[in-house]
């Protein structure tokens, strides 16, 4: 499958990723950058609208694992995620960039960061799985 | 406030804690559990069905949140949140238990742990902010 | 090789670890205990004297691979640790708590916590590698 | 005091910090970098020679530590500190770099990446208190 096709799989098959509604922007072989328009539904404060933290966290997981799964060719269930919320979030869309940042026998680093129009909002760096042996 | 209808405010005011369908289980100064049923739109996996990594990171900070808030008094927003999966999480009613482990001048440090039945599926260590000095 | 030679063997052959001054106090299954006494050369501050982070950081290394090792019977080097200072560490001699959370096919959770007297001064969770394929 | 010199002094003034023999190369606002040479006594594993984990996890304290204390002026005491480990680091000099991400009013968030020689050995994310209110 082709990489831009991978991404887009990975952004609208699993039930949550849909109801999200993530959009692929640039996928190459150890990045990816995924959009989230923002929505009420995914506010966490209303006055004034924020993306909700658990919103940035699950983008952050699910970029992480699209370039790890991208990166491999295989499933890369999560290991662990560390998320560091730097300024409120505005009601744009926040655009992810997932890069890889160690692809070992069993386990990819990777590193997110998160923007909001121009301002970086969150910086995470997750673990995944290598259950491929991709290396 | 008493501190039930705090944490029900918590877990219901919010928009995306709202879609979630949180339920408030046991409120104590310092420790709080907050239930969360499965739905499909929650999955990640669908053969089987399993809870969605980025659903267990919001679950973590909203139970985190929530006890900090009620330990202090006030707004504390998330600094930042450590979460590690040990388990597939089975789709059934997930039980977060969040207790505060250190309340400072200027953050709190909260850990939290989630059950699926009787598996532990994840813990979680996050950092909230004590906007209102209460220590 | 009885669990606590092997912890004792873990605590002095490591050039470094044996430089540290560390010293075996309990070995379970699943859970060690290792106690550090303070002198200067362990000090950040010096008015007053308090531990510095980096050996709190490196008790919580060799305690949680020192768990580890003795739940697999292996080598367990470390993948990833997070460490959390909750009070300044007094000049007395600290005791490490390090348990597994999860023993996994590849990988194993730990807990330490490290207390100086009766103060908990610092909570951590590390990841360390189980090459033996202990389950 | 210039820039250069009190990022020695901070490497230098703490008893483990003069133990570890650490030495400043590039200061920046925002940016520093310290090295540190190998001898036997920073060992973890002896056959081959490799420095200890610990030892890399209190060198990105120190450096984070010294950056911030840099861009604020005044102490910086750690909060927290997460390194992952992503080879091992082979006993020729390591270089860490320390960056900040976010100078706040109460907290800074700094990365610090560790080489050795040409090799990405460590990646590790702090948080340290901003005493003096400089933001």
């Amino acid at each position: 499958m082709d990489p831009l096709a991978r991404l887009t799989e990975e952004l609208t098959r699993p039930p949550f990723n849909a109801w999200l509604g993530l959009r692929a922007v640039t996928v190459e072989p150890d990045r990816v950058q995924v959009a989230l328009p923002f929505r009420p539904e995914l506010a966490g404060g209303t006055d004034p609208y924020l993306f909700h933290g658990g919103i940035l966290a699950s983008l952050a997981d699910v970029a992480g694992y699209a370039v790890s799964a991208i990166a491999t060719g295989g499933r890369t269930p999560t290991i662990g995620l560390h998320i560091e919320y730097l300024r409120p979030a505005s009601p744009v869309d926040l655009i992810a960039t997932a890069t890889v940042r160690r692809l070992g026998r069993s386990l990819l680093r990777v590193d997110v960061e998160i923007h909001a129009d121009n301002s970086l909002v969150a910086i995470a760096r997750g673990n995944f799985t290598n259950t491929g042996g991709a290396q």
